[in-house]
């Protein structure tokens, strides 16, 4: 190895420990931090953010990059690294440290502020401190630049390749599709029946579940563990340090349930980035959107499948006998119920993208300042009521319910994207896995994560999003095969069409 | 404030940040870290000493030192801050980076090979990161200097004012003072009974009392926790976050009890010091010892009186029923039971501090390279048959039984000095708070700890060991209160002389 690329690397990884460590001081934040702990926290993650980004954008970074971009002798991966992280460093450079440090501070504060606003079910607690987040956020959109849109700055980090021009014409395509599926799915309401799903459960029993789904999945506990917090989530210090958690509802067996299979999916790409790539920038997802397409992929289209359940429900039943007289075509309708509702999270696969539009809309028009924080709980759920045709009861089914603007804009789009990417993956790993509903009703889900592992995880940042989608399933993005998806399984199921 | 002493303390606070995000890291890995997650854990350790190190021992603090120690302007506390921070930089200015974070690094190895080691109840699986770790000590010693003994250099920075002659000294008084009585109890083995606390004890059960026992002495949960690992420990991120483990036996009650009241006892006092001190090298005990004595105060002096069991043992017996016909005095004397065994964890206070001169003894020895590691096992194995007439079943009773040799030497004084100090600073509060036993039967605990916090914890780092006990006590150490202590309490049970 170079000695120039020594020293990159050396930098690289000494810049992504401090990102492991302050992943290790949020995760703890959001697990089992004490009540008081939280002011100290924020400093402590503060400093690690700004020291993190001094090391990185570093001018010896800069000078190093050059350096290896006139080279021609570099493997494949080290001039991917190269790539990726002149990449990274062109943008970071650009934000000045005392700002990195302001938002990092002010993401603490938000967080609480949120965890406060949630216990009184109150979003004017939050508005000052998300007023605050979206200031420090117009103000970065501005540092790191953009090409038309200031939310193009955000999707240029999240999402390479992507644009708010595209994007939108992507909702456009996707809103053609959905909308009038709804509608006609809101006129047979009648088709699928829920009432059995209601009831108590015991949240021992319901952990016990969750630990189980996890590990039917693949997830390996010997290189990670799961938690429970107030909003799941997934984090990774390292391929070999994965932790997930769920949020477990006294009286809805299914949210933990899904909650865990979700976030098991994003460790299951983060335990599968080869350890080669640890420690550089190359050691992560692709981007937020085949991120989620991982998660999505094992939620939807493995958990809220026929053959998933024919496997999956005596499992249930052993740990919730009320169960024990429900069959599998009754479980599979139960918890592929499209209806309008409130919280994104539990939304069926019909509605979530409107929930994810209505999302990205607000924060098109909160980041160009033609919607203030102070108006968005009224934006929230006059748009609601536009979309979903009922308005929220309150800000925890509203406004309140998800954790992301505690921390900043630009998130939301990642799980639409996801969802498409999704489809796509799994129609190609169907292709090549003739038999793969045969495997997952015997509860054999390990083809179908190998045919992951070779055709996305083994990648990490390595290949940008399009290079992996079309490698692995010969097209680029394209909404075709989820709108496909999505039209043939609710279509059998309310009987449309 | 003058700009030197904004600018001194925004360094300053910054370097905290990051021992406080080490203090997280080292937190989880001992208590929640999957088994795989170590290799990774030690490069984030590492890298953030290194950095710490670095930003501490930057010439820019030196610089200011210098400055503010020319003033006649500051006020007391801003004179301690440079008092102390002057002792710490010269000291750590004389560590090269490389060594700081070498020594990280092999801690976290040292860790994984003692917990396999622990595992195979093994030596040999240890000894080789053993000696790796003894290697840069030795080093570390070598490069901060010392006035007359390698082992000065430890004692230099956990016990201010201590030296390896006086250490030697105080020792030598102590063990005049306890070998014939440890010799007359072990002719009167047969006056205390501890049969009736041999049983199965249920975990959930145990935890419930741990948790008790730590509310109970006045730990604050909203501004801490409590977990479990394998060697108990107490660790503070700010006074607002402290976090205490304790470990649970199936067939011992009293061992996770005891370690909770001891590790309360710690963290009672890292939640007691003052919020003006955090963020600094004021931030924290006062000592080794004086730390120590807080714990051990609050373990043996409250925890294992009679006093406390009048009121604690209806407590246990709630949660155990099988101690429903044992009285105050039968446990009093089974909780004080004397008598050589191999744990230093769980040796009663007779023998307690024979455990730590051993430790020191062979430290002493490794560290001048009159011992290799290789011997190690059999010097323990020899020297404890000598002191105490019995030799270790198995390494886990021996050479294997404390965590502290993954990280280093010269911790284990601070014990028989937190013996020592605990029974001046505990005579000095009977003499002003005269009715303290009335107040423990009733287990209103708030006026020793309140005296506690008004003569040792409010000063943190602001003053010397010396002067706090002199003050608190109008005394400088002395092992007197101590011995009679011991004398009068162990005389009595045992009816000796």
């Amino acid at each position: 190895m170079s000695d120039e690329l020594t020293q990159l690397r050396s930098i690289l990884a000494e810049a992504r420990d401090l990102q492991a460590a302050f992943a290790v001081l949020d995760w703890d934040e959001q697990t089992y931090m004490p009540p008081r702990g939280g002011e100290a926290r924020g400093d402590q993650k503060a400093t690690l953010s700004r020291i993190a980004h001094q090391r990185f954008t570093s001018p010896r970074v800069g000078e190093l990059l050059s350096l290896l971009e006139s080279r021609d002798d570099l493997g494949e991966l080290d001039r991917a690294l190269v790539a990726v992280t002149r990449r990274d460093w062109d943008r970071e450079v650009k934000v000045p440290d005392a700002l990195v440090e302001a938002m990092a501070r002010q993401a603490s504060r938000s967080y609480r502020a949120w965890i406060q606003a949630r216990d009184a079910n109150d979003y004017r607690i939050f508005e000052p401190e998300f007023a605050a987040t979206l200031a420090l956020e117009r103000e970065w959109t501005q540092a790191v630049g953009y090409a038309e849109h200031p939310y193009d700055a955000f999707l240029a980090g999240a999402e390479p390749g992507m644009s708010t021009r595209r994007l939108t014409e992507l909702f456009g395509q996707l809103r053609r599709g959905l909308v009038p599926m709804v509608h006609a799915i809101a006129e047979r309401q009648d088709r699928v029946d829920t009432a059995f799903l209601k009831g108590q459960f015991d949240l021992g029993r319901q952990w016990e579940l969750c630990m189980q789904v996890a590990r039917v999945v693949g997830f390996d506990f010997d290189r990670g563990r799961q938690d429970r917090s107030v909003h799941p989530f997934t984090t990774s210090f390292s391929r070999d340090d994965v932790r997930i958690t769920t949020r477990l509802d006294p009286e809805d067996v299914t949210a933990g349930l899904f909650a865990s299979i979700h976030e098991a999916g994003h460790g299951l790409y983060e335990q599968g980035i080869p350890a080669e790539l640890g420690r550089s920038p190359l050691g992560e997802g692709a981007s937020g959107g085949m991120h989620e397409s991982q998660s999505r992929l094992w939620e939807n289209l493995v958990g809220r499948s026929r053959p998933f359940w024919t496997f999956f429900l005596p499992r249930l039943q052993a740990l919730f006998p009320q169960f024990q007289g429900t069959g599998v075509e009754a479980m599979y309708r139960a918890v592929n119920r499209s209806v309008p509702s409130f919280v994104r999270m539990h939304a069926d696969e019909v509605t979530y993208n409107l929930h994810i539009m209505l999302r990205v809309d607000l924060e098109l028009r909160l980041i160009t300042g033609k919607l203030a924080t102070a108006d968005l709980r009224d934006a929230w759920n006059e748009r609601f009521a536009a979309d979903f045709g009922i308005t929220p009861p309150d800000d925890l089914h509203g406004v309140l319910q998800d954790i992301h603007w505690t921390s900043g804009l630009g998130v939301f789009p990642s799980y639409t994207l996801g969802n498409v990417i999704a489809a796509q993956l799994m129609a190609a790993a169907r292709r090549e896995i003739p038999d793969l509903d045969r495997h997952i009703e015997r509860g054999e889900l390990g083809s179908l994560l190998h045919w992951l592992r070779a055709h996305v995880h083994r990648f990490g940042r390595s290949r940008t999003p399009s290079e992996i989608l079309v490698a692995a399933t010969g097209r680029d993005l394209d909404a075709e095969p989820y709108l496909a998806y999505i039209a043939a399984k609710f279509g059998e199921i309310y009987g449309l069409g």
